[in-house]
């Protein structure tokens, strides 16, 4: 393990591969992972982008590499699938970037998918976050489809947030997602060449400017301290950038949008928020995943079930077992229930 | 209180939606009426509705209610809003079904959106549900907007999920969203009068053969036992329903459908699969809430937020700050850090 948390440092593209394989298929390798590389962590700029199927966000997180790259910035993509039955990299999609991005030692390509993983795409996205960052990728673009629990998790974990729209899929401001104000940092209309492409702009800046003085991202709430207020996170102006991914055309503009963001991160402070936030819901995920490991030492497995089973039954409430399982949690209580 | 929970247990609307208030806005409030009624729940049929904005979602809950009506079955309709920032009856939505279905004391109408409620929306909804299973509703439509971590929500609460799509959104499978096959019982194409609904009907058709064997529902992870495979779900043909509810066409076949799920619920085994399931969940929850609160107590914020800090500068790993905060928790322990 030490030699190859070693050559992951150097950046050593298979050595990446592997460390992140492992993190995706074992507790005990993330806790060690984590805990070697986790104070080399932090340069990296996370980069989220999310969009419903259609809107061209392959082509354009590919388009956004190229761009990267052209200012000699290293890139790696992590291609988040929930949908997808597969994992480790033997996507489809990933063989066409291949193919457009192959050759390019300065491009790392990773794809994550619902199956294989033991914790979750969430927690499973997050370890590969930490290990290229910790490999020294400066831009980790994080690409989900805008599907349920993925879409805000890839907020959540990502300092820039874009949202990929294109046009003709109803311009209502109603047909635009619920909650799309509150994971935006940049709006992007791709495949702008089409017609309708003006009328989704113009929906989208109606829509942010109806949405002015509540954009500001939510707060996590368990570990808060009750003073916890807002951040100055309302002084950014979300830009709506329109692109055609497919020639190349509103990329340069794309990225001075995500560098501007990033400036502002940094200048206001708000970085440093997020990254709280962060840290904030990563303490909650590893204590709750502690909880129930403790839980599982503590509680036999027969007990556990009854307590479910008169719960589902309705012969228990319950708050009546939450108080009995609550009970084994002393951190002193060995096995036995 | 305890002339309140009586009232419930009676029926009475206006206790109904007292209770719902009280139990959206306090944490005690909620331990001691679900306490209270938690062994009169069980009896109802929860089902969920979804789809994305513009399939009609509403008019159809409404025509359901109407036919669930006509066979003399009391329905309570709970509609949950995720993007609005009002709630407790106020929406417009609530006021156009309100003329629609006023003046019949079988129905029951509650809203329920993003603020105002302590602990979360699918909290409040779980205890909205609760309280008008205890008040003796044997339907209770669950109704959210396509997006986000609320329909999978809503799939986790309900017995019976419906799925609305509407023609001319775009009828590539790849449009569809991502999941949709893991929490659809019954798939609805609304707006059937519109020219394209063959070829909705079509690409649904086509997407169901496709995902054939692996339409299984997600199983809750963390309190489960190894040995917790897979049930019989797989045996339940999701059907594919074309309705227009403006005309309330296809209506009645609807309804038929859902009562045809019901009764594969019982007589399978599904039916207390998912309420352990549900159960499962929902001590996860609780346990969760417990765990932090108790944290809250023995932990100083200024502690808590020095860790959450730590992590976020990298100057200390999260796992070395959750065995601190873990150290804590035995339920011994009482205040002081």
């Amino acid at each position: 393990m030490d030699d190859l948390l070693l050559q992951v440092r150097q950046g050593r593209p298979r050595a990446i591969a592997r460390l992140i394989t492992l993190v995706e298929n074992s507790e005990t390798a993330a806790e060690t992972a984590v805990t070697a590389l986790y104070s080399a962590t932090g340069q990296a700029h996370i980069i989220g982008i999310t969009g419903p199927p259609g809107s061209g966000k392959s082509t354009l997180v590919n388009e956004l590499a190229k761009e990267f790259r052209r200012q000699d910035r290293r890139v790696a993509i992590i291609a988040v699938d929930p949908s997808s039955p597969f994992t480790g990299g033997a996507l489809l999609g990933d063989r066409v970037r291949m193919r457009d991005l192959a050759g390019d030692t300065g491009i790392f390509i990773r794809s994550m998918a619902s199956r294989g993983s033991l914790g979750g795409l969430a927690e499973a996205t997050a370890g590969a976050v930490k290990i290229l960052d910790a490999a020294g990728f400066p831009v980790i673009l994080v690409e989900t489809v805008g599907a349920g629990q993925a879409e805000v998790d890839i907020a959540n974990a990502a300092h820039t947030t874009l949202v990929i729209e294109a046009p003709g899929m109803g311009d209502d401001i109603q047909t635009f997602k619920a909650g799309i104000l509150e994971i935006a940092d940049i709006l992007v209309v791709n495949k702008a060449d089409r017609p309708g492409a003006d009328r989704t702009i113009q929906a989208l800046e109606l829509m942010l400017h109806m949405g002015e003085g509540s954009a500001t991202r939510h707060h996590g709430r368990l570990l808060s301290t009750p003073d916890n207020g807002p951040t100055a996170d309302g002084a950014w102006q979300i830009p709506v950038q329109a692109t055609t991914a497919t020639q190349g055309k509103g990329i340069p503009e794309l990225v001075v949008d995500i560098q501007r963001h990033y400036a502002y991160l940094q200048a206001s402070g708000v970085w440093l928020e997020r990254e709280k936030e962060r840290s904030r819901r990563e303490l909650e995920r590893l204590l709750q995943a502690r909880l129930l490991r403790q839980l599982q030492v503590t509680v036999a497995p027969d007990r556990r079930e009854a307590l479910v089973t008169a719960v589902a039954a309705r012969e228990m409430d319950p708050y009546t077992a939450v108080t009995e399982l609550f009970a084994h949690l002393s951190p002193s209580k060995q096995a036995g229930a």
